[in-house]
């Protein structure tokens, strides 16, 4: 890892940042001066206050995303603060521009209380197209996407949850298919009930799953245990239908998925072995997994898919959200809807069909195309509302 | 006007906005996004949060600023709303990059109350490395920024304030010197005491002035004066020293320099006709100014300067906001001090001593070695504190 630190650190004191502002006109000489600025600007403000959609026409507002943190969750380094979470914000702005065109404004806000992370956002939510919530802890991201939905006027993706939620989708899908099994009747284990396995398993149960658990630090999630609040409360009734009350290794001997949303080396050779044949299993902590990919190959797993790149079926969102935004902004959506989720999920395994194989069970995200394609597939779903 | 208003909308409409972001490095392996993103973009942030003066360096903050408005004093259109100010944020954000090559991001925020505004502003200002305010009314902009300047870490401007104030201290000085006249004798009536009003005479007597009259809706503000709140019952202590009581043709009768920031066509020949010998006359309305250009000197004006392009003189902020925070920026200032405003208005005098004339107090803003020079000064004064 020292050599990737120094590189990085390196790399970013020579960036000095990985974004910057660019001009869409030239300012040469007095008349495009006076029709960029003062005096003609009066006349695209005036249309504006006239008919207020005319700020998605006349500013850049049409393809412009918040990348909005409050440092709470920053990667795997939790509540680092809000300036420290910059250099996140930033990168993930860089990728919306390079791979979905997207102008991305990175903000970091100083404040961890849900109520006044949402007036902010709310307030300055008039100078954007989309809000994109980034590296907010749970339960509080829940909370404020869902405060945010409902009273902002474009649309609000939390991309740890959702964009999570439609590559994992997608990732569980094909390797079902490459097991011969269903999503239907598969038993599906979610180690974390954080932002991202929440949110995962929730969009499992939409794409048909009907028997997912989920464990967290306090062991399987079930309806009458003692202590669920909020979000938990909620899960209890649409998981666990046989309402088992035993150890993770339990409730894996006969399971067909196994998700990690959780932390480093939490899981190990005995619990993969202990699943049903052709295990999946997806061990998504980072940058560390619950399980090397290698160790869960040797475990006898059938399909392994982790965060990193260096190994098959990389998990990255980076597959969904520049494509997501890019479809949603392009339809002028105000919301980004299930319908569009599935579509995107749908679409990343549309792209897999000509070479889908144990070890490709997701494009990859570094393909332009992919990104077009999932686009086109929102974009899509977003008119046929 | 109609052929402006047409070509500034098709223009508006065929930019669809004036400002975009683009990448400062390239994203197109594996490698690269390891370390411009996850995993490696985890060391810059660890930094942060170790030091959190490196968010100046590991980030764009460096070279950030932040236009906010709450569109309530919208060029001369008043109160227009947050979204319809966007196409001026957005103009002036372009005018940074262009003239300053500084990063500015242009934020509207959908609330008008000063304490809210503040804290939303002081909420996101960990994301930048300075604020311009823009556009906010007065008096609510003078408590705004005040209120700013103490709780936040980076330099605070309201250029319709201090940009006015740096360009007319200027041209007032050298037109002063063109008239051989001292600023220190002078006697200057200002009309209008809104936010630019204000700034312009503070500033004027930080220069040297010693007799300035501020007049607004209500006539000339004199001590003991009924009904003046706030920022208007301070300046009655440093202004109006023989207490005059007139109207504005009274008080222009000994006056040498009569500079209006208020509304079109207010002044008229009789009023300059009455001043002292080579008045010196800047109607600055926007965008039609208190008396025309011509009908001033035809009444006998020896220099007039106006916001307007098509005239000699043309007194625009655009000579000063992006070489002052370029140079602000530049020393990492928290503050853009008196010293660094002084700074920046002795370097446009500077700039016109080779070609200075009664058509030539200012030098031209599409010089780019002006914001060259106005940069080097801000700094030089900035290190120098």
């Amino acid at each position: 890892m020292d050599e990737l630190k120094n590189k990085a650190l390196d790399k970013h004191y020579e960036w000095k940042g990985k974004i910057k502002t660019a001009i869409n006109f030239s300012i040469d000489n007095k008349e495009e001066l006076a029709i960029g600025y003062t005096p003609g600007v009066a006349y695209p403000c005036l249309e504006i206050q006239k008919d207020y959609s005319k700020s998605f026409e006349l500013t850049r507002r049409w393809n412009t995303v918040a990348v909005i943190t409050d440092g709470t969750a920053v990667l795997g380094l939790g509540d680092i603060g809000p300036e420290a979470g910059m250099p996140v914000m930033e990168g993930k702005c860089a990728l919306f521009k390079r791979f979905g065109n997207v102008d991305a404004i990175p903000i970091c806000i100083r404040s961890k209380d849900v109520d006044e992370l949402v007036r902010t956002i709310y307030l300055i939510s008039g100078s954007f197209g989309g809000i994109n919530l980034e590296d907010i802890s749970a339960p509080r991201c829940f909370i404020i996407e869902e405060k945010l939905k409902h009273i902002c006027d474009i649309p609000i993706f939390h991309d740890d949850q959702h964009g999570t939620a439609i590559v994992i989708g997608a990732a569980t899908l094909n390797a079902l298919k490459l097991a011969n099994k269903n999503i239907n009747d598969a038993k599906i284990v979610i180690n974390g009930a954080g932002a991202a396995g929440i949110a995962v398993g929730r969009f499992l149960l939409e794409l048909g799953a009907s028997n997912i658990i989920w464990f967290d630090k306090n062991g399987a999630i079930f309806r009458g245990k003692e202590g669920l609040n909020g979000i938990k409360n909620e899960i209890q009734h649409i998981s666990n239908p046989n309402n088992e009350k035993g150890t993770l290794l339990d409730a894996v001997k006969d399971a067909d998925v196994l998700i990690g949303l959780s932390a480093a080396n939490v899981f190990n050779k005995q619990i993969i072995q202990a699943m049903t044949d052709k295990p999946i299993v997806f061990p998504c902590a980072n940058p560390i997994p619950e399980i090397s990919y290698e160790d869960a190959k040797n475990a006898g797993a059938f399909i392994v898919g982790t965060g990193s790149s260096l190994y098959p079926n990389q998990i990255n969102n980076l597959l969904a959200f520049p494509g997501v935004f890019r479809g949603t902004l392009d339809a002028r959506a105000k919301d980004i809807t299930l319908k569009m989720k599935k579509a995107a999920c749908y679409a990343l395994i549309e792209l897999t069909k000509d070479y889908l194989d144990c070890e490709h069970i997701l494009p990859s995200a570094l393909d332009d195309k992919v990104h077009q394609k999932v686009a086109k597939a929102v974009y899509d779903a977003a008119l046929e509302r």
